[in-house]
């Protein structure tokens, strides 16, 4: 039962963080990615860097930049440098099943940050994924967040329900009206069911105008740290 | 002569742009382009408008806003109506070999308005392109426009050399730094020398992270007006 509880979860997402965070070496540029578990390797990095780890890193939202110069990590940007030795980022879900084509395609943007973390994954020499293993699912079947621009959403939408998608306009709670993300656009959350060819459904997304970009993840990560009771499970593809 | 001087071009493209606005009925709602020609159709509407045609315009950029505006055709939004029944543009260069599997591919995106031109080409029933007989090209070969987050452009620039291309960040003229879109990312005007395979080149340009829309425009023209020093030449695909 414990390990179900949050305190378990948190403990799980912690193992993840920070053993991410044992990959970063001196004078790598490091992708800082969004969400609850990347927050305990980008602590764990601020840690070392007190301890004399010279690192640069590289935000992917205004919340990991924010939580990066909470905790001392000097900070660049994409086009000061050649590339990106390592991103570290957590995901919404991520295929476990060595036997599926789809294996280690993930689902993110649950915090709508997930454009320039595709962004930041894709220039990074290694993307470094973290995970309590509640993330771990045989096939997707979470909704897909796709970033629109604002005039678009209603046909981006109609786009969607053509490829068989479920789509939601995501609401805002602390504010009137709509999410809109760092970058001023809307977020449509696209329920498809179980995702059985995320590359083929990644293609389609991406090819629909006015989308910025969608939060299938397919053939980006080249290890997950997964937490779990036991300790942490380490996939490299 | 006189056919490639610019009072030449300019017939041509008032030709083209007038015949399309009369393909415009009672009650549609339509898709107003950015650029020279189409300005000859909007200001076509407009005349109509005054002389009792009742439709709703949709523009697809500051630009085609302001000149429905001036010229009094009334405006609605993608969000307000079910769909546009044709939407009326140009283009930078149009493939114009029937033997060709690229026929009827186009480039846009000189006006760096291609986002929205792409996405109410798309909610359109029929799309009308609107051409002086000088865009007319067997093989295109324009730099193809693609408009990313700012962040991104060094990114999104070496996954265009990838690709074979040779991107260069669209300098503005009247503004210190590059050109800002009107949806506030940058534009990397993208050389590929002969684009023999466009509808392959769009769907690679569309699966790099941050890229916004590119200017490649396959499948979607249903007619092209063509302004020649004859007359008119039209193309139904």
């Amino acid at each position: 039962m414990s390990a179900k509880s949050s305190g378990g979860a948190d403990a799980h997402k912690r193992r993840a963080g920070e053993r991410a965070a044992e990959e970063v070496e001196d004078g790598m540029v490091v992708g800082l990615g969004t969400g609850s578990t990347t927050a305990y390797a980008i602590e764990a990095l601020g840690r070392a860097v007190a301890d004399g780890l010279e690192i640069r890193g590289i935000a992917t939202s205004f919340q990991s930049r924010r939580l990066a110069l909470d905790v001392g990590i000097p900070l660049t940007d994409l086009d000061a440098v050649d590339g990106i030795d390592l991103a570290i980022d957590g995901a919404d879900q991520v295929v476990d099943d060595p036997d599926s084509p789809a294996h280690r395609a993930l689902i993110k943007g649950g915090g709508a940050a997930h454009a320039r973390e595709k962004l930041v994954a894709a220039a990074a020499d290694r993307f470094v994924v973290v995970a309590d293993s509640s993330k771990l699912v045989p096939v997707l079947e979470a909704p897909v967040p796709v970033e629109v621009l604002p005039a678009a959403h209603t046909v981006v939408a109609d786009r969607i329900e053509d490829l068989g998608g479920d789509p939601t306009l995501r609401m805002a709670t602390h504010k009137d009206g709509p999410v809109v993300t760092d970058n001023g656009n809307l977020v449509l959350d696209c329920a498809f069911g179980s995702i059985d060819d995320p590359a083929a459904l990644a293609r389609d997304l991406s090819s629909i105008p006015a989308v910025l970009e969608h939060g299938l993840f397919v053939d980006f990560a080249d290890t997950t740290y997964v937490g779990t009771d036991d300790g942490l499970e380490v996939r490299s593809y």
